[in-house]
């Protein structure tokens, strides 16, 4: 028996003994070591994806670890790999995957949400969703690399090329590493967060920030630009107000990129959309082109994994940092240890 | 003295003999044949734009007529030359028009609502703003080019390609054109339109029509595109109904192009655009190749005119039509013809 974090009602997450299955043919078992506890997972942990998630469910998405076990069939893996798994498995037959983008299929089945997820201490995957891990590269960075791929993604959904200014509302994990992916894609880059605590951990790497609690943020990106506004912004704050500094901030012909989730309708000035030819381009998770070059940041630096790092917790210590998270606090990217040594941990 | 249309205040239009200036250095005086009457003219008619428009203010920038005369300086034009006007007059230095998008200059002088426009027997112009028409196009329908421009420019924004499936939302003027132009580029299209007759004369033009009030068209487009969704969305309504429909058509990766105003902020389902990696991107007016392609497609009758224009009256009675314009009813486009013979003509 292995230890797996299981949501089992809302506001509610155990951990238990569970009974790893043998890899099926084109699966692999793995060995989760670090596996980062993200907003949707906090979003089931509310109860608020119920209808989506079938309790008990094991919780995790943003993970890396070891192969384990291949089943039969599987080739060019082998039990020690270093591995991180771009959760999703589409059907390869609805009108999205026949017009090449299958990382948004029709019937996508995310890993960690629609099937069991990767806190637990054996995991089993398809083979096709591995993506191979430099040996040089920490696994607990590592479990950076599934959000990275979400900024790699948003940023070339955007378009955005070097020169350009780019305003990112919302300096949350995902906002913190889009602006840092678009930095290294050489554009001049601004993070408006609220969070005093997370503007530091922005200001530590590198990235400019304003606060738009003491400054009027539009008035800022005028200034900044020379009277052009911005030319791209991305709304990853979730919030209305984000929603309406992203758009303000643009200049003739720039370009929004949402990448944060909003359940509910948001009020949009479409005229403003009409008068300066803006653009909004909805931003999904990603392919594996994004998630190999999301390898290569995390593994060079580009992405200062220790510093977005807060927390390690041991597996049998998930719960109570849900809770915590849930709280907010002076906290960045909370990482799930796996490999702590506890009775089950042996089969 | 000649004859002018003058919008005074909110509801009031007059017609009024007016000083014909003389061609300054690189201008042209015109004699205006038909002048359209479109929507912004109606909005400057009930005193919505009276922040902009400084009364008495002579309306109309959809025209076709004749050079009377060319100023110091100008070359390749003669005095009876038949031509419409791009009614554009830029600044040339601001950060919109050095990135190349002086269409939507940062301070732009539209000649009709911030200048004077077309509604008058004589009118002078920036030579820089004429647009050749062919000897073989009757004025007429020549008036038709300017919003036919705005619908190459909006085919264009969209980025529609031949076989793509294409919902217009709207079908007055603008939108039916947008349907025409978009058929014209090989797109199948599907024009939703409230108006029996509006619906009538885009069946006539050879488009297939929805009716929104008599069956679902979310369901229809799904079905259309065989569970795809489509392509791509024209919001040519200005109705928050419409805007609810452009997004809902959409398939994975769709594109809505914004081309109706909308005063208010409207509440819009951003999770769509998260979800199906949406798309939506403003358009507003045209540049000079618009034109130049907008005046192929009536000349050559991909754009039937003739069945567009539902009714052409004197100048004098300009007026009674703005009111009965107001009150909807069965109508497409109306020109305003400017060479009807009045005691002030002559001059
Ligand atoms: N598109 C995708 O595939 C994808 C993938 C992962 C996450 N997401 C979404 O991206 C969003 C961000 O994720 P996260 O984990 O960083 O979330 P987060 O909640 O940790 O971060 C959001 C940040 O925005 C800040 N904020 C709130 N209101 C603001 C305002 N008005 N102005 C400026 N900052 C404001 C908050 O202080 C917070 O730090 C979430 O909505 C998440 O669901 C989308
Ligand atoms: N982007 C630009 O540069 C540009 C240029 C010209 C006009 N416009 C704008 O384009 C829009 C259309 O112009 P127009 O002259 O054709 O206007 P219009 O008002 O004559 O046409 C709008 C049509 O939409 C229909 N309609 C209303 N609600 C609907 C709904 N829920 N579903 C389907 N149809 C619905 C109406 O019956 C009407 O026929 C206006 O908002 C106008 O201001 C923009
Ligand atoms: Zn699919
Ligand atoms: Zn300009």
């Amino acid at each position: 028996m292995t230890l797996a974090v299981r949501y089992t009602a809302a506001r509610t997450l155990d951990t238990a003994p569970v009974e790893p299955s043998e890899p099926g043919p084109g699966e692999v078992l793995l060995a989760p070591a670090y596996v980062g506890i993200c907003g949707t997972d906090l979003h089931i942990f509310h109860g608020d994806m119920d209808a989506r998630v079938a309790a008990p469910a094991v919780l995790g998405h943003e993970m890396a670890g070891r192969v384990v076990k291949v089943g039969a069939g599987v080739e060019g893996w082998r039990p020690g790999d270093a591995v991180t798994v771009m959760p999703l498995a589409w059907d390869g037959t609805c009108p999205a995957c026949r017009a090449g983008n299958s990382h948004i299929c029709q019937n996508l089945d995310f890993i960690g949400i629609d099937s069991p997820g990767a806190m637990q201490q054996r995991w089993t995957v398809p083979a096709d969703t591995l993506i191979r891990l430099p040996d040089s590269l920490a696994l607990d960075k590592a479990a950076l690399v599934e959000p990275t791929a979400v900024a790699v993604h948003d940023v070339g959904r955007a378009g955005v090329r070097a020169g350009e200014r780019v305003v990112v509302v919302g300096g949350g994990p995902v906002g913190i590493l889009i602006a840092l992916v678009a930095r290294a894609a050489g554009a001049e880059v601004r993070v408006v967060e609220l969070s005093a605590h997370r503007r530091k951990l922005a200001e530590e790497s590198g990235l400019v920030t304003w606060d738009p609690a003491a400054e009027d943020v539009v008035e800022a990106a005028w200034e900044w630009t020379g009277g052009a506004g911005a030319d791209v912004a991305f709304e990853v704050s979730g919030a209305a107000a984000g929603v309406d500094t992203a758009v303000e901030v643009l200049g003739v012909r720039g370009r929004l990129c949402l990448v944060a989730i909003h359940p509910r309708p948001r009020e949009i000035n479409l005229h403003r959309f009409f008068w300066r030819e803006l653009t909004l381009v909805g931003a999904r998770l990603y392919d594996r082109t994004d998630f190999e070059r999301a390898v290569e940041l995390v593994a060079d630096g580009t992405i200062p994994a220790e510093r977005l790092i807060s927390k390690v917790v041991p597996l049998t210590e998930a719960p109570a940092a849900f809770e915590a998270l849930e709280g907010g606090g002076d906290v960045m990217k909370i990482l799930v240890d796996c490999t702590s040594d506890t009775e089950g941990a042996s089969a």
